[in-house]
């Protein structure tokens, strides 16, 4: 039998439609979990897989899974797939990219009849991105069992109410998520826009994902003394702009130094107080979020920035704080899915690159019980939470294939 | 005779009063241009002035002039004062410590029946803080011819009503101010907080200045490229937060390095978008607020940054906008009155430093056209223009022992 492959009009198809279920056309896309857009794209998608005969399960959260049973229904599940909400004003390929590329694996795998042994599910999970509820991955985490019914009470959208409201309200039956038996899944693997311009930088098809970065995230707090922009001299100041100056030029240097070079620094946030042209600020608040695969080089690199302004401020008589508002251990993925999609991409003459990822993904969460696969197709100009993210059709195209080639090697 | 000398004890008794009118009692001292408290002080020092038999005169925009004629009536005006609005939740003594000790000096001048050929004048001006209609020395700028009915049409508050307006509400006649006729003043003298540490810092009491700084004021704009802190590597980041860290460091250096010790740069306002710890910044705010009293090292050190930013952005692709917001050139005050004062200062034993303001103030306004000179007393650790601003009695007692030997002297 000749090798299948996707057919990207379904694909293209999938994905206009997808887009459709948006609550501001012209202005990206945006759908968030337990709208009504959500709602209506999740019918499309339950509907496209009842097609496919597939058994449809929705949990008490709202994670859709999709089964197409093995000839051997004791094996346990290939599973894939990834989220449908979006950021506001997101883009139209963050998510859904893995989903339809899900979905069409297995259209062509009906289509041609092709054998295997284990199941194979579709996922899509809910609240990836965390737009509704401020917390990313909420969906992976209940489905894995990190996040108990406590969790989903606790966690709020803006309005106050807990994402455990918001479930019932939406249909669900969220007071089953403790009682859940853990499914029986031999692999996930999802496939994802990259978010960054690593690939289109070097003209590649495809990422192969490795690990996926820890975090560490910091609230770093600065007091010195508000004074008279005219009135104080240089030499009399305690200017804790210039300070925090400093701090953010040390981050990059020291992060631009470490003998890691898959570690990055960001200081995304920052405000002042008072804010005022001719004010000597008295307080500066910026955030830092660093992250590396390599967990040592994370922890050494985050404490040399933490000795850094420790020290600083005492010699310069500011106040301080340094807190640690978040963090996560790298994560790494599985070997062999890996060297499986290294042979799957070679074969189809793919250009790849075996690499890392510095954002979060939902296979991460249950990377640690299930061996998991991140798969990435290229991001125009890096672009992604934004009207312009792009992925070109043909990219796409490559990215469900490989998905399509791995799923079929491993539910053999 | 012997020299007379102000009576600490109605100079308290006025600055305590004055502090009474207050809109944030127990929360520094708030007393806004046109409001209640302003009419309640305005009333108390124009009752004041009444029972030295002054002749009280008020402008159309609200400057008050009370005046005590001398034995030739036909000479110019010796003038003292400040101003008596503050900011919101100042403190007080900015401004009404000039203001309190005019009114003593004439006091002692009564009472002591000095003689003296040219009259005396208290002036009170309006809106010096600019806290309410946004722009500082409004008053001063009336007075002086510099601002005319437009500009003060122009000027408005934040609910969007003029000056103008607002005046007329008062029970003024802004109308009148373009007809008046200029005042003959023969030199203009004003007593005032230093507002820094400088004195404090080096124990003296008395700062006699010399010029104004000039000033330049810059908003300063840069794009980047907002992307994925976790998934874009450093060398592909077109990061505008470590960019204006990097300016910001150098603006502090280069001042520093300037050959001026006068000159001082502050960024005091920064604002980032999308302003997420988790986000690249794309785009970030920043002011500049550049001070000299020496005009060639102001432009030098203002083009050196102009050009360091220019370079800088160009050379990394970064977007940028440097806009010059506003400027005044330095101000020379009177080299004959800095003489008197300090041969008074000697001979009063005081403490004493020739020096310059960073700061702008009514005097600079009619430097112009009228010998003008400017005082300053000790601000304890600098601080003003909040709760905590003070100047012991002990200093504004010098203060004004210093004013009242200038006025006497200049009104033979």
């Amino acid at each position: 039998m000749e090798r299948p492959s996707v057919n990207l009009k379904r694909i293209k198809t999938d994905i206009e439609k997808l887009a459709e279920f948006n609550a501001t056309p012209g202005e990206g896309v945006t759908r968030l979990t337990y709208s009504k857009e959500d709602r209506e794209a999740r019918n499309y998608l339950i509907d496209q897989m009842k097609k496919l005969n597939m058994e449809v399960e929705i949990d008490g959260i709202g994670n859709i899974v999709g089964k197409l049973e093995g000839n051997n229904s004791k094996k346990a599940s290939i599973m894939t797939g990834s989220h449908i909400d979006t950021v506001k004003h997101g883009g139209k390929y963050d998510g859904v990219v893995g989903v339809v590329g899900a979905l069409e694996t297995v259209r062509v795998i009906k289509e041609n009849n092709i054998s295997h042994n284990h199941p194979i599910e579709i996922v899509i999970f809910v609240e990836e991105e965390g737009a509704t509820f401020g917390s990313t991955l909420i969906g992976s985490k209940v489905f894995s069992g990190a996040y108990t019914l406590k969790d989903i009470k606790n966690h709020r959208n803006s309005d106050g109410y807990s994402m455990y409201e918001k479930a019932k309200e939406f249909g669900l039956n969220p007071d089953s998520i403790d009682d859940k038996e853990n499914k029986d899944i031999k692999a996930i693997i999802e496939l994802h826009i990259e978010q960054s311009i690593v690939l289109e930088e070097n003209n590649l098809h495809i990422g192969i994902v490795n690990d996926i970065a820890g975090i560490k995230w910091y609230e770093i707090k600065l007091e010195g003394e508000a004074n008279h922009a005219g009135a104080t001299p240089m030499n009399l100041r305690k200017d804790v702009m210039v300070k925090s100056a400093e701090f953010i030029k040390y981050i990059e240097t020291v992060v631009k130094q470490s003998k890691s070079d898959s570690i990055v620094g960001t200081v995304g946030k920052i405000n002042c107080k008072p804010n005022v042209p001719n004010v000597i600020p008295g307080e500066i608040n910026f955030t830092l979020d660093i992250r590396d695969v390599n967990k040592k080089s994370l922890e050494e690199t985050a404490q040399k920035i933490e000795d850094k302004i420790a020290k600083d401020c005492l010699e310069s008589n500011i106040n301080h704080e340094i807190n640690l508002m978040g963090e996560a251990s790298p994560i790494k993925l599985s070997n062999n899915i890996k060297e499986i999609a290294i042979n799957k991409v070679k074969s189809r003459d793919y250009k790849y690159k075996v690499m890392n990822s510095g954002a979060v993904h939902d296979v991460g969460v249950l990377a640690k019980n299930t061996d998991s696969a991140l798969l990435f197709v290229p991001s125009v100009a890096g672009k992604s939470h934004c009207p312009e993210e792009l992925t070109p059709y043909e990219d796409i195209e490559r990215g469900c294939n490989l998905l399509l080639d791995i799923v079929i090697d491993l539910a053999q």
